[in-house]
């Protein structure tokens, strides 16, 4: 494989034209989408339109106008289509994390005689402290945290809900949804799915794995921008007796007849909470946009294919980096991850050369890769400037070992 | 008091220069601030440097070199100078409503023995709903409500939080802060305020009224934009003793260890639950640069004044229109609220004229007041449009009288 046949492979790869809806830095190659998915062209002349007309000359009025009070369904419908559920069964609202906080509750008070919610350790972390939270208000709640392995002998009649992530952040495991949910309903048992690492980066099937409930994240492959606005699934048949514990007025069924006492609204729009936050959920939807001709199956083919190039040329070229994602593509979502105990500085050093990815403790270099905006020959190149740093050994200097904040 | 009276006192006013800070469409007089603020010009430049540089070049590394994993903190050091509060004190995050329930539910965790929180009728309908979730979610939890007269009596040993609006959204009454947490510390209850009507708007002294707990609004006053992030604010004494029930990995004491059980971070950065909403977040931190050199008493000498003025002129020329808010200007927010059967259709033939208030049901047209926008002189005008719409009942059009989803 040189970098000749991956050229080849750009030169009639039918996604190719999609990267020019990007602004993408020169000389930067960006295997971090999974964390903050890259600028969207349409976003800034569609905020600054939103900042300047809507807001500055429409003010007020431009909820009606504008619009802005349908964004939450607006947004929700273009993502619904993304991961296998009806238009009217995603709302846009909030982040990740309350999302999950409001549903796991709402789930509970659809089970009264259950007490017990079923997770797997190393699940993304606010999924772990999100039930954790809700153990501390709700006494007699038990969070079960079962290895992967045991999740489906774990799921019993005691169980009310399985919180899991489809695929996994660190790992990029792709848990079977289907299978999982199957289970769950055989024992009474309601599920809930933690979208953020599979929403825009593989074909998710809601509906057609019957699955009950549904959060993920806006700013990661669905490029929304840093700290968009998440999103969140109830399935129709459950909506009407779903009721949110973060009852603010937007979730009202009359939010202006400022009625005293709440009442829900219909459907999915009882699952917000307060104001929408109008700046971040008009950036999501003009961002989505790039969604909108293209089908997830021929995202998922490029995906796939993206990252068996990269893991094949990781492995013929950087022998000490120990893959530790699975090797077959069907098996791993739009990620790979590399182990190394120098992880991060090797991470360091590889953004220093223009090669984004992340690192994720304790030793794992983390690279995701998007079909929209990536080519073969961008793989290429990012394992050979990852070989040169695996080479030279340039990570040992101290500079790159300092500790960062975030990545 | 003549239109040339008004100019006279514009001429001197020390605040008239701040109008220059803010975009206002041509032929608008915006009484409307207490809902959504006007347009600081600072806000697109600084955020279509934020979308194009900082996330369109910087990517995922602009939470550390832009530091938007700070924006929280240094958003709510800004706030906290407005509201009497210390700058460790007050972090910007998440909506109104959903730090309603995080102050609730946690102060409730410090109150084990007590299972009453104490509100009023008529409070703004958020904070009403979000205790009734929380009831809903925690079996005993009772919530008293109140009518304001018999508040300072209902507090009792039983009562484990007090939680009011300062400044009522429709009425503009103050409560008196410090004498409200007086007597509820008098009887070991906590206090929590919403603040949505007031920061910004009057001067707030939580430190000076020994507060407990407070949260409120970013869009209105504060001028935030639509959906801007809300801020929180827990008093020095209680951080260390608080919980959050919503334990999104933002609030972790090291988010970036990916640990699977949750430790809550010093100081308020334990009240973060989800990634930061850095859109709404920096549009906010720009628009605060307008409050940088003026004092909160400047604010409301001028803003009595203003208030004062519309209802003088109102009492003249609008027989119709009776007041529904307090006519001392010392016990008025920084709003005055109109009464007629017809307020709706009245209210939206104003707006067709250019000036801009709302309507709140069922039958109060509300205007906001806002000294670094408006002068003496817009007063005036507003309230002779007003009253020409009075006397040509030009109102009792059918077309004022559809139903607005939103204002």
């Amino acid at each position: 494989m040189t970098r000749e046949d991956c050229l080849a492979f750009d030169a009639t790869d039918p996604l190719a034209g999609h990267r020019a809806l990007f602004d993408i830095p020169d000389g930067v190659i960006y295997l971090d989408g999974n964390s903050l998915g890259v600028l969207p062209k349409a976003v800034p002349v569609r905020l600054a339109a939103v900042v300047v007309e809507e807001w500055g000359q429409g003010l007020v009025r431009s909820w009606n106008t504008a619009g802005w009070i349908d964004l939450p369904a607006r947004v929700g419908s273009k993502i619904a289509p993304l991961i296998g559920a009806q238009s009217d069964e995603v709302v846009a609202c909030d982040s990740t994390s309350v999302n999950l906080f409001k549903l796991a509750a709402g789930a509970l008070t659809m089970q009264p005689d259950r007490r017990v919610i079923v997770t797997e350790p190393g699940n993304f972390p606010s999924d772990l402290y999100i039930l954790q939270g809700l153990a501390d208000l709700m006494p007699g709640l038990e969070v079960r945290v079962v290895p992967r392995a045991q999740l489906i002998e774990a799921l019993d009649e005691t169980v009310a809900l399985l919180l899991l992530t489809q695929v996994h952040y660190k790992t990029g495991e792709i848990h079977d949804m289907a299978a999982l949910t199957a289970k769950a309903h055989r024992v009474g048992a309601l599920t809930l799915w933690d979208l953020s690492h599979s929403a825009g980066a593989i074909p998710v099937d809601l509906n057609g794995s019957d699955a009950d409930f549904a959060a993920g994240c806006g700013y990661k492959y669905l490029n929304g921008g840093p700290g968009a606005p998440a999103f969140t699934f109830v399935a129709r048949r459950h909506q009407k007796a779903f009721r949110s514990p973060l009852t603010g007025w937007m979730g009202h069924a009359q939010p202006f007849a400022f009625d005293d006492d709440y009442q829900p609204a219909a459907g999915m729009a009882r699952l917000l909470c307060g104001t929408p936050q109008v700046l971040g959920m008009v950036a999501l939807d003009a961002a989505l946009a790039v969604f909108a001709d293209v089908d997830m199956a021929m995202i998922r083919t490029k995906s796939i294919a993206l990252g068996d190039l990269f893991l094949r040329l990781v492995t013929a070229r950087c022998a000490d980096l120990i893959p530790a994602c699975p090797l077959d593509g069907e098996k791993r979502g739009s990620q790979v991850a590399l182990r190394h105990p120098h992880g991060y500085a090797i991470m360091q050093a590889l953004i220093e050369r223009g090669v984004i990815g992340d690192f994720r403790a304790p030793d794992i270099l983390r690279f995701g890769f998007t079909p929209l905006y990536l080519g073969y020959a961008d793989v290429w190149d990012a394992v050979d400037r990852l070989a040169q740093v695996m080479e030279t050994e340039v990570w040992r200097e101290s500079r790159y070992a300092a500790v960062s904040a975030v990545t």
